[in-house]
């Protein structure tokens, strides 16, 4: 018997995933959550126009699906004002960060990000054997010029920043980053990872030149479009670092009924400016049940609100574990000082309901 | 202005695609097809039930999907009588080629398969710097004993096989394959690709004991089971190799909608029934066909059908782009001899007669 040859990268990789997910956890408490308010989906839902065409199209799910998503990327071109060789789409950002990775860094290239920023990058980068500099983040904001210098210092190939930021809802001025991009080192290619752009202030949009070869924009399906199941994601970038996705892609990767959906819940602006209207909403809620019980909510620019719990960690972490032994399923920032909030996302009034049931009793037990 | 740096590997790949999809040639010659023959799907459609199943679950597609793919695993566990921890989903068989070339190939490492066999595996183990060992068909079948040889000869970290084959049709008895593992030599992996084995003859499955290291075994949603569009794949292994997909796959890359469809074809086992006997009155129509224009089917075990046009490549070629420019999508073998063939897939009545009453003009153009 034999055993396999990995890869001496593979062999060094930890076990860990970047996430569990909820169903995981459900499965290993053996409870199923009343209130999934931890992933940041969109419990309002997709747009009915999206859904009716994933429906139209589950009839020729025996078709592969079309390996350039064409008249998706054409509907992308026209709202984004870019050419059609300015787009790849992917398996969700998720995908999309996995194949930048994988084109860009060799062992031991440098990679810096902020520390509490999005773990599945971080996993990409240590998947293809990059080594992460993580910035702290400061007054809860991602620190652009801490990120550049740190950047300039390590010699990075990779630069990560997402505006508006997960975890802590803040946002940067779109002119404040397109200024910055001027001071970003040379051979740094700045990932601006918008997922959750459409929920953001006008202001936090970067104006970034279609061929600008220093950035590339990662937009998602599943945050203000609400089809995190379908796994859709599109990258905006330069032609050139557009075109070398397809060295390395899989191009017959993309569900079919997904490219419909995705196309569908793009035509839809009436939809968006729906859900815009119920996440600001869920936003003020939210912020009003911190307020009732005596915690501060941090201002968003996304589908979720980061509460301050007021105190360390391992106070929010007795939070959020009540929380979920309540039924409340939400997460939390990792690193110090980020850790001691909890994020809670927008959702229904009977959803936010009881998690506003719930968190009294979880703030006296994590006492 | 900075140009972004790529590796020294994304570098030297060449910008060539695996595959041109056939809505891309639609949409380069202007005319649609009106046969789709060409990419082995499954006209005939998934069962009822898993586009059922797949509608229920879109109205849920807000949700993310589930990331261990729990309740399929567990399906495929009780139909292939193997653990949860042998299985690994993926998104089409494609992205699991691709997850396990990374895992295994460095830059210079051999990898031996047939010259003609599936062209996205060659893609993904050059865009891992693995060097391609190919072996020719012999007799129409890929040529077992001699992959073994080469491997040994060339210290091959992976030889793939596909059984039954793909672009031939045939296959090797599952017990010579059990048999041939004896010899593959320390430190090579078999992949077996299995995507077509729900339509050959029973005796094409290999008995393989469930933790044997030396084979890791492809199965494919987009064939007997007509779910192409879902992109869902799944691979069964010895538990460590499976586990090691862990470190490094897309973990929430897996369409959620499609993880409730692929479960439930998987348990329509009356519709797999249905779809074989059509697949086999295919086959038959096929070989009628293309006796009818005195030409050669070859034996298939798989829902498509070889036929040998009785000459050479540019023949069949000619006989191929004539037929395309009819309106009729197939597709042909790449090096001789089995480049004298073109490949088309079992469709029903109304498709297969468009390709009979094509095929005599084609055959005239092309001599």
């Amino acid at each position: 018997m034999t055993h396999p040859r990995y890869t001496k990268l593979l062999d060094s990789l930890p076990p860990t995933v970047p996430f569990v997910g909820p169903e995981v956890i459900e499965r290993t408490t053996g409870q199923p959550f009343s209130a999934r308010l931890g992933a940041n989906e969109n419990t309002f839902g997709p747009s009915p126009k999206a859904l009716e065409a994933m429906r139209q199209a589950d009839t020729e799910i025996w078709k592969y699906p079309d390996s350039a998503s064409h008249d998706l990327k054409s509907e992308i071109a026209a709202q984004n004002d870019v050419g059609y060789d300015n787009i790849v789409i992917g398996e969700g950002v998720d995908g999309l960060l996995g194949y930048l990775a994988r084109m860009m860094v060799e062992q031991g290239d440098a990679v810096v990000t902020s520390d509490g920023a999005y773990p599945t990058f971080n996993y990409h980068v240590a998947g293809f054997g990059g080594v992460l500099h993580k910035v702290p983040f400061k007054d809860d904001h991602e620190d652009l010029d801490a990120l550049i210098a740190r950047a300039a210092e390590v010699d990075a190939k990779l630069l990560y920043l997402s505006n508006p930021d997960n975890p802590m809802g803040s946002y940067i001025p779109g002119d404040t980053i397109a200024a910055a991009l001027d001071r970003l080192p040379t051979g740094c290619l700045m990932i601006l990872d918008e997922a959750y752009i459409e929920l953001a202030p006008q202001d936090a949009r970067t104006p970034i030149a279609t061929e600008d070869p220093r950035v590339i924009r990662m937009r998602s399906m599943s945050k203000a479009y609400g089809l995190a199941g379908a796994r859709v994601g599109y990258a905006l970038g330069a032609a050139p670092l557009i075109k070398n996705f397809d060295k390395i892609r899989n191009h017959f990767g993309m569900n079919r009924s997904a490219q419909h959906a995705a196309l569908a819940a793009l035509q839809d602006t009436e939809w968006l400016a729906h859900i815009q209207t119920q996440v600001q909403q869920a936003r003020d809620h939210l912020t009003r049940i911190a307020n009732d019980n005596g915690l501060t909510a941090l201002p968003s620019a996304t589908n979720f609100v980061t509460i301050d719990c007021g105190k360390d960690g391992a106070y929010a972490k007795a939070v959020l574990d009540n929380l979920a032994a309540q039924g409340i399923f939400v997460r939390m920032p990792g690193p110090a000082p980020l850790n001691r909030c909890i994020r809670v996302s927008c959702a229904q009034t009977a959803a936010l309901d009881l998690f506003a049931a719930a968190l009294p009793a979880a703030l006296k037990a994590a006492q």
